[in-house]
């Protein structure tokens, strides 16, 4: 089997927090952060993939903004312009898991060559890991726009494939939404499945090749 | 405009009431049978959504099957072999809402051309219609099967305007799934949306042409 030469991240929920938007949340609408913000989740992935399939892509930033506008409509909460921006804002500023910086570093100075693969728009994820201090850790960033569709469409898997000019045998894919996870395996890249939180994964026909319950596991993984 | 020629109908949750398999899960979960029927429908309809992103079609049958398996596991719910059976098996024998027969009657009595287009499979979409003695109301029973690829994707909605021989403009598409509603409205049907509960409508740029409270609401939206 050929070595890991390169890890290709996943960005929300993998390398960043997207739950820390839930204290925004809160914030706003007492008692309702955390319901606001899994809600909020749940149909943002849902418009990513009923607009990938209805052949309707927008980028992230929209289906993040419509999925809100839902949520907020569905729990009974008034929605002010104001409040709508400064959400929306909040995942410009997500903040990475407490292990990610120093991980990464050790993977690069292991020789590893490390991206993200993200949903999110070119913009989003530059600003994202700039706001975070750790441009300097990823040879690529790539954006699903390249191919106007969202995971776990084919097309977007392949593009980490090109950009980082190495054969798939070569990558190791890790996520922590088992969906991607499952379909970064149907398109043949190893992959590790971050389980934080002590979840199953998906049945949709395949399982990861690691699982680790942060992202301190991947140093074991790439080996020595 | 053009007349409305024909009427085609979603399934699951539009003729059929899914949430009639909650009184067979409550028996052998009590107390948790409204939450995992609702953990399953949900898993149910993202199975299909990620399966058709992926690629990986199987047929309906199995993507419910794999969220049952799915739900159960994240509620800590053991689940045998003969309870799985029987619950999916719950899926061929669902009741129509109650309105729904005497409507397609009348439907079928002003001239309309009936069918239903459902993501189930041949053999489950006439299983469950002829369980209900609804078989003669219906002109087509349409499956995405012939297209291995589930809704909101264009060339399912592509299949009722080829079987029902009429153009996209003469037909009215009935589905009290938004998104549904909001694939078949940007595929070019006009769409009625059936709002049984005081739902709101999905934030994916297309507002449905009709709005009901059930199949009521179409005698009069078809005309004299």
């Amino acid at each position: 089997m050929a070595p890991i030469r390169a890890i290709v991240f996943d960005l929300y929920g993998t390398l960043y927090d997207v739950h820390s938007v839930a204290a925004r949340c809160e914030s706003y609408f007492p008692g309702q952060g955390a319901e606001l913000s899994r809600r909020w989740r749940q149909k943002q992935l849902e418009y990513t993939w009923l607009r990938s399939l209805m052949g309707q892509y927008r980028d992230f930033e929209q289906a993040t903004l419509e999925a809100l506008v839902y949520s907020c409509k569905q729990l009974g909460l008034a929605l002010s312009d104001e409040q709508r921006a400064a959400l929306c804002e909040e995942y410009l500023r997500l903040a990475p898991f407490p292990e990610v910086p120093a991980t990464l570093k050790t993977l690069n100075e292991k020789g590893l060559r490390l991206a993200i693969l993200s949903n999110g728009s070119v913009n989003s994820i530059a600003t994202v890991v700039r706001n975070s201090g750790l441009q300097a850790q990823f040879a690529e960033l790539i954006s699903v726009d390249a191919v106007q569709i969202f995971k776990p469409d084919m097309r977007v898997y392949g593009l980490a494939e090109q950009r980082m000019k190495l054969d798939r045998s070569e990558i190791l894919f890790v996520s922590s939404n088992a969906w991607d996870a499952t379909g970064a395996s149907y398109y043949g890249y190893r992959t590790c499945w971050i389980n934080r939180s002590g979840q199953n994964f998906e049945e949709l026909g395949r399982t990861p090749d690691f699982v680790a319950e942060d992202l301190r596991g991947l140093v074991g993984v790439c080996g020595g």
